[in-house]
Formats: structure tokens, C-alpha cells, sequence
């Protein structure tokens, strides 16, 4: 099979695995609303204030959502790496001021689609509603595992889980990020990592 | 205005609010598709390692939704009462064993589609995966929302949003259910509710 090597052919083949997959019309429809971004390292998509007016689909980097709380201190809500979506669904449906932050973690190429082009497409064709459904059912899935963790679940086990199910985010995010996604000081996740090491040596 | 009576009229009244209403046809293959089912009090809908058959859209009553941790404590991720969609999604779409529990919290009466009948109402009309994609992405806002909350915000504060954001909700349900949803426990809870009544009576 050859692979995508186009940002268009990348968001085709992302609905071709796991969902359903797009016709050359759909894909064509898609194609024409996607548009192409660069986004520096640490460089804001979004500040709370603005509204949100894009879905972003990440072709190449990092970008992470996050929120400030009154103490100063930022919260992880989401990351996302290649083939993975992210937006401020809150601000970006209702076009209100947004509540959060999306910044590059690393020099990031994404492909934006607005708030009217995507609507549009849900008009236009069944398939756009029925794959962001199921999109945004897993994502659902996915948080309230992880809200499951953080009422119930010690900080060392839900590094453990947060290893295996976000491998690829944990090889490439700093120590920092990690720690601000599981509510924890990145002191107490190096020690946890210390401990978590040592223990491995110790095993036969 | 006329108020809606039957059960089959309320989904058809529910999607009018909010949502994108239903059709005739649309109303029509919803109806045929919803079975009543009535629920004792502290009846399981669900238990864990059970597949999830249905989603639930409850006419009358208040379900919950909860997983009990490695250490036997429970921890309510959702509530539904009138007019409110409760399911383990995780378990009904990919049709594998639950890994929580559904329960009713008072006599519960609900309408229930299975899940060859949603997925045929998906296929046949485009209405359905737009409005219950609507639905999950509110309702993926708002545990987002709580998700901060558990990780940035103490326990009296998430309290005073729980009161603020459901009402409906927090003037039904026992503390112990309040608790077990904000994460502490029925005597901390009443801790702060007392501690809010005194304040609120010392203030002029």
C-alpha cells in the first residue's frame, strides 16, 4: 500500500482507519475547507479571551490544551501528536470567548478547518457527522477514564496507566507537561520515575 | 403551548429543545425503536462484566452511573434524571464486557433503544448522528469541565459549581451520592455544607 503523503491524503486515510471511510466527494469537500498552518514551538493557537474559530488536525508536532486556575498554576487537559485532532469544542460551537489555552509544544503543522466550513460539511454530507460522532464519543471515552483516575487512583498508578495507553505521548513530552496533565509537581513525578526504576533493577 | 404526555412524545420534545427536531418519519422510527422499561429502587441496569445493551433515556426517576475502585469505594461518574441520556458508551458501541455499574436511585421508569436499533436509525436517517453528536460533545464539555474541577479545584469550591451547574440534580440526591460524585466523603461534605450555612447566616 502506498502511503499518504500529502496533508489532505493524511486526513482521508485517518477516516479510512476506524472510520467511515470518505468517497472521493467527501474526501474532495474536505480537502477544499483544509487549510494549511505552521505553528512555531510555544507559539499560542489560542488564548482564553478569543474564540476559538478552528478544529485543528496535527500533520506534524505537538500541541496541548490547557487551562490556567486562579492560583496560576496550568492544567494538561489534551495533547495532541500526528493524526490527532484538537479544538476548544466549548468556545468553537458556541463562538464564545474561550476558557483555555492550545499551545505548540514543538514547531507544529496542522491542518485547520473554521467553524462554518465544518459546519457546512455536516450539512452537506451524512459521513462528516456520523465520523466526528465517533470521534468525539472515543475522546469522551478516553476523559472519562482518565476523571475515573484522578477521583480514584494514586499518582503513581496513573503515571503507570498514562504510560500504557499514551505511549507515544509519553516519549516525546517533557517531564513538565507530563506532571501538569496528571495533577502532580514534576519533583514528585521524577520521583515516582526514580522509584518506579529502581524497583525494575530490583526485580529478578 | 401543549405539554407532551407520552414517553415517545417527550424524546420527539426533548430533540425539539436544543437539538435539531425530528420529522414525522424521524419521530415515527425513534418511537418504534423505544421500549418503556420501569426500575425498582436500587435496581442495577448495569453490573460490571455485563455488556451494555441500551441507552437509557430516563422519562421519570434518577439513575447513576459508577465504578467501584480496587479498594471496594464507589465513584459516581454521571447522573441522569427527567429528560437526561445515560449508558456505558464504552461497553455498548464496542459491544465488550462493562467495567462499571448503572443503578436506579429511585423508583426509574425509561425508554430504551438497543443497539442494532440506534445504529439502524444512524444509517437510515442523517438527524440521529447529528443530534447525538450534539449530545456527546455537550456532554464531553462538561467532563472536561469536571476533570479541571477534580484536578485544580478544592473540594468547597467544586461543591458551590456542583450546586451552580446542577441544581437539579443536588436538590434530589442524598449527600452520600453528592459525595461520592465530588470525590470526599459524606462527613467532609457536610462539613462544608454546614460551614456554608454559617457563613451565609454571619453574613449582614
Amino acid at each position: 500500500m502506498k502511503l499518504p503523503t500529502s496533508p489532505l491524503q493524511l486526513v482521508s486515510h485517518y477516516f479510512q482507519r476506524g472510520y467511515f471511510p470518505l468517497n472521493a466527494q467527501e474526501a474532495e469537500a474536505l480537502a477544499a475547507y483544509c487549510t494549511r498552518r505552521q505553528i512555531k514551538r510555544r507559539q499560542l493557537l489560542l488564548q482564553t479571551g478569543e474564540i476559538c474559530r478552528h478544529v485543528y488536525f496535527v500533520v506534524a508536532g505537538c500541541l496541548r490544551l490547557y487551562a490556567v486556575d486562579t492560583g496560576g498554576k496550568a492544567h494538561n487537559l489534551q495533547f495532541a501528536v500526528e493524526n490527532e485532532w484538537l479544538s476548544d469544542l466549548a468556545s468553537f460551537y458556541a463562538e464564545q470567548p474561550s476558557g483555555v489555552f492550545i499551545e505548540a509544544l514543538e514547531s507544529t503543522s496542522v491542518l485547520q478547518i473554521s467553524h462554518d466550513d465544518l459546519l457546512d460539511l455536516f450539512v452537506r454530507f451524512h459521513k462528516f457527522d456520523r465520523n466526528f460522532r465517533i470521534l468525539i464519543e472515543r475522546q469522551y471515552l478516553q476523559l472519562q477514564d482518565r476523571l475515573l483516575q484522578s477521583i480514584s487512583t494514586p499518582a503513581e498508578a496513573r503515571y503507570r496507566a498514562f504510560l500504557a495507553q499514551y505511549p507515544h505521548w509519553a516519549a516525546r513530552l517533557p517531564n513538565t507537561q507530563i506532571a501538569a496533565y496528571l495533577g502532580i509537581t514534576p519533583e514528585f513525578l521524577s520521583k515516582i520515575r526514580r522509584d518506579q526504576a529502581s524497583a525494575h533493577r530490583r526485580q529478578p
